[in-house]
Formats: C-alpha cells, sequence, structure tokens
C-alpha cells in the first residue's frame, strides 16, 4: 500500500480512496468506515503525516454519502488519529506511530489433567445450587424494590437483607442482634480484611489465630501487618488456656461450631474462657461460622457470639450453605465497632450488588433458605454415613473424625503416609487435601501438639453422579 | 423470680420447674425450650450458679417430652450457658452474667427534610432501570450456567462477560482489547483502589488528577499514599501541556470523553499529548470513561485507550448506563499490569457476584444492553434539550455548558451567586450541587484558570414525574 502512496501538491504522501480497500456493505457504513480507518493507521498501513483523500472523492470511490466521510473524518479528528487543517486537507496524526497489541497470552494454566473427582475442601457441591427457587426470588425481589434500590446505597448493606439476617441468624444460630448490628460483606474473607484494618487502626499488633486454618486468611491479617501467633487446636478444639500466654493480641479468630478444618466442636468450658479472656483483656472474638448450619447428630450448636456480644464478631457467608459465587456475607458487631467497619467499607466501595442482596433477603424471608439448609443437610448427613461406613469396611485401620458437622472430615492416616497417600489419589485422579497444607507453624513447633497425618475429606463436593466413583477411589488409595 | 428460688442440698439455689414461666406450645417445643432458657440467664433472670430442675421434673413441668428437656440441656452447655457435673445437676455457668445488648442506634439520620427534586450528579433516572429485561437476562444466564460459575471463580471475572465486553467496549467505544485484557471490578472506585494498590507497589509517588472532578476519588489516591498534583481544565478539557512541568507523576487520572464534571470533550491535540508524554515517561494514563456512551450531537468520541493500549489503562462500569446497585465496572488493562491487578483483587477477595457478572454478559450480548443505552440516550437528549430551551427563555442571563454528552450539564452563574442559588433551591425542595463542590485547590490557585461560579446539573435524575417540577424549581432560583 504505501508503494502507492504519491505525492500531493505540497510535496507530502497522499493516499487516494481506491488504495484503502475498504470493504464497505449493508447497514452500519458510517460505524464501519471508522473502523476500517482506524485500524488502517493502527496497523501502519496509513502513515503518519499522510494526507487522506477529499471527502467528495473517499465518498464517491466508495459509494456512500459525503456526509458518511465527513463524519467518519471528524469522529477520527476527535479521537486523535487524524488532523484536519485549514487547507491542508485531513492527514493522519504524526504521532500515531503503529502499536501492535500482542493479544496478553492466556491466563488458563496448559490444563494439568482434571481430576476426575475433587474431595478438597472449600464449596460444596455447586450441581445443587437452587436455581429455580433463586430466580424466582430474583423476581419477586426486584418486582417489589424500590427505585432507590438501584442506586449506590448504604455501605452497610441493604435493610431488607440485613432485617431478614438478624431474624434468621437469631432462630438458626442463636446470634443475639438487631439489623443495626449487621453488615453486610462478600464474604468471609472480605469481612475479616475489613475487620483486619480496623484492628490496625485501633493499635491491635497481633491476631492469634488457631494453629490448624486457612493459609489465606493468615496471610491477610500478616499482609495487613498484623501477627499472628497460633493457638494449640486438640480433639475439643482451640487451646483457649494458650490466650494466657500470648502477649500484645487484640484479637482471637476461631471457629468454634466445627473447627476448620479439624472438625472439633469448641468444648463448653473453652468458650466460655473464650470470652472470659475477652472481658478481662478488652480483646475482641473473631467467629469464623463458615458451616454452622450444618449438624448430624444433634441440633447446630449456637454461635458464640450470643454470649457476649459485644466481644464477639460473628460472620458468616452463603459460601458453603449456597455457592460461593453468590460472594454475600454478613458480619454482626459489637456496637462500637459499627461506624469503623462502615467506614472501612464505605471506603473501600465494595459494596455487594443490591439487587443479589435483594434476592437472597428474599430468598431467606421467603422459607426458600430454611428449605434449602435442610435438605442439603439431609444429603450431606448421607454422603457422611456413606463415607463412614465406607471407610470402615474397606479400610478399617484409619479412624474418621470431625465428622458431627460440616461438610469435611478429617481421615487419620498411619504416621509419615500423608504425602504418599494424596500422591496416589491425584494419579487416579482424585484430588485430595492432607491436614499438613492447613498447618500454622511460624516457629516450627507450634502446632506439634496436635501433629498427625490425615486427609481434610470434603465429602459434600462431588456431584451425585461422581459421588460413587470418588469414595471408591478414596477407599483404594488408603495405606 | 429470684425470690422464689430456693436452696438445694448442696446449699447452692435451685429453681423448680413452675418458677421458669415458660410458654411452650406447638411445633418448635426443644427450640423454643432453648431460646426460652437462653433469654432467662442472658437477662439474668437465671443467676449464676443456680441448679436447674431435673429433666424428668421439669418436663413434667411443661408438658413436654423429658427428651425435650435433656436435648435443651445438652444445647445449652454445649453453648457455654450451663454447666452440667456429675452429681451436681444442672446448673447456670458461673461466668455468664448478664449483659444486656443495648440496640445500636439507628445510623439514619433524623431525616433532615428529603428534597422533593434531585439534581445532584451521580446516578441516573433509578426508576428507568430495565427490570424485565434485567430478570429474563437472568433468567437465560441462571439456566445456562456450568455449574463451576457458583464457585470462587477467577479474579478477573467470568470469561462469559470479559467475552462480551471485549466485543462490546471494541465496537461501542473504539477500545482495543481481547478478553484477556479485561478485569472485572465493582465500579470505578474498586477498579481505581486496585490500580492505587499497584502503582505504589510499583514505587509511584503521585498521581495526576484534573483540577476539577470528584474529591472521593482524590482521597482514594492520598489514602493510598499517592500525591495528588492537580491538572488545569479549560472548555477543551484538561490543559495536558501542565504535565510536562509536573515532577515524578507516574500516572493521570482523566475523564477524556466528557470532563467531570464541566463537560468538555478532550482536544484532539491534547488527546494525543497526553499520550505523547505516556510514551516519553513511561507513566499511564487512567481513563475514567464514565458516561462515554452518552453523547448527543455526534457519535461517541472513541476511547483514549484505542490510541494506545499499552499506556492506557480504561476504566468502565454500568453506574451511569444502567445502575450503580448492579456494582459492576471493568478494567482494560495494558499486558504487564493484568497479572498485578489480578493480584491485588485475588489478595482483596471483593469479587462480583458470578450470577450477576453472568446476567450482564447475557444482558449485553443480547443486545439489550444497546437498546437501553439507545433508549436512554433519546430520552436524555430530550431532557438536556429542554433544560437548554427552558433556560434560554426564563433565565436568558446564564449559559449552559458541557451539554454535548453525559447526564450533566454546567450551569454558568454571575459571579458570587453560586452558594446563595444552591441555598435557595434547598429551601424549596430542590437539592443542587455547585461547581465548588469539585474544585481540587491543595494549594489554593491551583483551579484558578477556570474559576467560576457554576451549578453541575444532572438533568437524568428525576424521574418523569419529578422532571417539570425540578426543572421549574431551577428556573425559579436563577439569579
Amino acid at each position: 500500500m504505501r508503494s502507492s502512496q504519491t505525492n500531493s501538491s505540497d510535496g507530502r504522501p497522499s493516499v487516494s480512496g481506491t488504495d484503502l480497500h475498504l470493504e464497505l456493505r449493508g447497514p452500519g457504513l458510517r460505524a464501519g468506515l471508522i473502523k476500517a480507518l482506524r485500524e488502517a493507521v493502527r496497523s501502519g498501513q496509513l502513515a503518519p503525516g499522510i494526507r487522506l483523500p477529499p471527502s467528495r472523492s473517499l465518498a464517491a470511490d466508495l459509494g456512500v454519502s459525503r456526509n458518511t466521510v465527513t463524519d467518519a473524518y471528524a469522529e477520527l479528528v476527535a479521537e486523535g488519529w487524524l488532523t484536519a487543517q485549514q487547507g491542508s486537507g485531513t492527514r493522519v496524526a504524526e504521532r500515531t506511530e503503529p502499536r501492535h497489541v500482542t493479544p496478553a497470552p492466556s491466563r488458563t494454566e496448559p490444563a494439568p489433567r482434571r481430576p476426575l473427582y475433587g474431595m478438597q475442601p472449600g464449596a460444596p457441591d455447586l450441581a445443587d445450587f437452587p436455581r429455580i427457587q433463586w430466580l424466582a426470588a430474583a423476581r419477586r425481589a426486584l418486582t417489589a424494590a424500590p427505585h432507590d434500590a438501584f442506586g449506590y446505597g448504604d455501605a452497610r448493606g441493604r435493610p431488607e437483607l440485613r432485617a431478614a439476617l438478624a431474624d434468621y441468624l437469631a432462630r438458626a444460630r442463636g446470634v443475639h442482634t438487631d439489623p443495626e448490628r449487621i453488615v453486610v460483606c462478600a464474604g468471609f474473607h472480605h469481612g475479616l480484611a475489613l475487620m483486619a484494618r480496623v484492628l490496625k487502626a485501633r493499635q491491635v499488633r497481633a491476631v492469634a489465630v488457631e494453629a490448624y486454618g486457612l493459609g489465606l486468611y493468615r496471610a491477610l491479617l500478616t499482609d495487613a501487618g498484623l501477627h499472628t501467633p497460633p493457638v494449640h487446636v486438640d480433639e475439643h478444639g482451640a487451646r483457649t488456656d494458650d490466650l494466657a500466654r500470648l502477649r500484645e493480641i487484640g484479637a482471637v479468630l476461631l471457629t468454634p461450631a466445627h473447627q476448620y478444618p479439624t472438625g472439633a466442636a469448641l468444648r463448653p468450658d473453652r468458650r466460655v474462657a473464650a470470652v472470659d479472656w475477652a472481658r478481662a483483656t478488652g480483646g475482641l472474638l473473631l467467629e469464623d461460622d463458615y458451616d454452622g448450619e450444618f449438624r448430624y447428630d444433634r441440633q447446630p450448636v449456637g454461635a458464640l457470639q450470643g454470649l457476649d456480644p459485644d466481644r464477639v464478631v460473628y460472620f458468616g457467608s452463603v459460601s458453603k450453605s449456597l455457592a460461593p459465587g453468590v460472594r454475600l456475607g454478613w458480619m454482626v458487631l459489637p456496637e462500637e465497632l459499627i461506624p469503623q467497619i462502615a467506614a472501612a467499607k464505605d471506603h473501600g466501595d465494595y459494596m455487594s450488588s443490591a439487587l443479589e442482596q435483594l434476592t437472597l433477603a428474599e430468598f431467606i424471608s421467603s422459607g426458600a433458605y430454611d428449605r434449602h439448609v435442610r435438605s442439603m443437610r439431609l444429603r450431606y448427613r448421607r454422603r457422611r454415613d456413606q463415607l463412614v461406613a465406607t471407610l470402615a469396611s474397606r479400610a478399617p485401620q484409619v479412624r474418621v473424625a470431625g465428622i458431627a458437622a460440616g461438610l469435611q472430615a478429617v481421615v487419620e492416616l498411619p504416621r509419615g503416609t500423608e504425602r504418599s497417600v494424596v500422591e496416589a489419589a491425584a494419579r487416579q485422579g482424585l484430588a485430595l487435601s492432607g491436614l499438613a497444607e492447613f498447618r500454622h507453624e511460624p516457629g516450627g513447633s507450634a502446632a506439634r501438639s496436635s501433629e498427625h497425618d490425615a486427609l481434610v475429606v470434603n465429602y459434600a463436593a462431588p456431584s451425585d453422579s461422581a459421588w460413587a466413583g470418588a469414595l471408591d477411589t478414596l477407599c483404594r488409595v488408603m495405606p
């Protein structure tokens, strides 16, 4: 194309309409012409400084109206691709040296063979999301929503959702609250991130964490500038007697209903001891109630928060009860923290979709949430019973623990076999997590008291069709 | 009640079943009993240390099965309210001193009389949210969604939405991108917060901002530890010649399509100058394309990003085109920034709802988004024409500027009248913003070049029924 460029009367190169090889057909002629010209400049096909044909002649060459061409030129002048000067016509702007955008490489890894079955802890069975009921709730919520629901809204969340949650949490989890103490967030991680900022601003230096837990949360606290000394964990949950010997801690992160991932319920005297510690020191208990709804052998143990709403921050979400993809959670706060958390949230502008908040409010208020939790509880309980029974008959040498509640169980293994079992499972297409992944050992020996080899098995994750195969594979890789 | 407490054989106080005055009827007996007992302890009605009646006698007193009572006792022991010791019966735990939760005061301010009409900039007409079409898209999206859409998902956002956006932005805004360069966020504020963290990590010390803009965004940058020197603004947008004299700036925040709030489109030579500055210094241009879809007198000016996708970060959202309550936005990134932004986002775990992302993807792909934008564009244009015509006839002394695009216009006032006009409007029930609210004057004189008295009038915000009244009130308060 450059070879066909001629010199115009002022000695600078110009191009004729027929040189442009623009293909234009059908509706959207103007948009098509703009796009084609922009591409031609971007690719270097039209060089900087070159003069474009007068609009009249380009229009004739292309068989379009002159207005189409003048409009396109004007647009590209406005965008900075072309320049138009009295007497010198329309030219490609001098600075638009060609820039080739290399397509960004796909971030999808080159597909390590996807496991056939996944039993790693984290999510519930995603195939069971109640799509129809959720859509029905969305329809009712959206139809009834006041216009202001579509605006920016309150950082603390929609009042409809906070009211529905206050009622639900009191009824189902023994949480002592009113809607004013609830702040909606985008899941536990988001709530903890807000809390970390507020704690830091309150000059807290350290937040104690359970010696087994998600490294993700410890990292979040560490990145916020907080130390995370570990509290030992045994078969009765966190060893609250550790609290007295730790120095300068302003809060403790706990999973009282079902220690994550070992599965113990915090023993009653330790619940009381934790609250006593908080009262005596002015510290806070951060209660991660990630799966409190799912208890099988008796009704759920009520939230620790009920024991002292002024010292416990309660966190919950729909990630286990419904699906992580909904990204909605909640915090129930001591009164003094409400404005601080709301300000931290307002500042970050992490507000959840108002429409989705209204949908969840309607989903809870209509009873659909209770029905879903109840049906999943029966289902997970059946799964758990099958897991326990099958392992008892096919792998009697292992012990299954932490099974009274939740979505995962701990399968205790002979010492030294954890890694090889996880690897053997991977070879057979079953993704498993070893307990070692969850161990918090800043000094190397902190969690020593409860160290053992084990798997954390999420029996809730496989879909119905995958369950038998997953269970069979699990049994086959037992040592 | 305390007066009716008797001493048991071990000398410690006890209470009988008839003293408890528990009202229990209908289904949910066990839950009702647990709740009643928990309340009685919490309120101090049952004092610490007091012995509860044996389960058999309480069951007889209440006319319920003994199992109901033993279950309730066990639950409250597990929660830490009661203790059970061999031989000493069930007692109220010693430490549960009563805690009265004072209901947190409502954060809703004592209602300053709500204005009849609002014309402050920010949101579009919320009454026009396309509820039916949105629900239809949600139904299609949710029906078609793969199971994994309900999981935790990719920090960069759902692939369906990124693909739909890449196509839409290329077509409607001249953005040069592919889906891999797009990261979904929760609106411009969230995107800018992520960007500020990444810039800070890249050792950037300052981000230049337009001398008129939202203080909220400047505060966000400042709080991230970045300086925000101002760039002057005149009737052709940001004075890009300022950039050369500012020191140590690593990025510039710009509103090229429609300067916020003065309304100018960035002049073509300044678009080019901004890109040249970025190329010469290695700096970044942060393009806030908040209302690029709404241009009335000619087609929208394409995004600055198209001029150099490696130096411009493009930000857009549905806040003006659809509604802020949806809380979805997007960034189109230079390749080198993609992993950094994804990591920042992953870390903060603010992910937008997968379901809502899929709904927006479907809304865009189906053409509903284009139809909505087109219909709103006609509507806002009519509003703008009415505003201009009405002011021309009823207040010929004022000049209306910045009207070629967007949802707001600038009404220029005689010097020294801005504040009194805003106050007079408030007295008549019309909420207005003066231009002074948007002025950025760190040193006092930075924005001097374009200082004048004016109103920023959002003609898109009033609902149809409020529009005539809002416009009439506006004319009445003109000086």
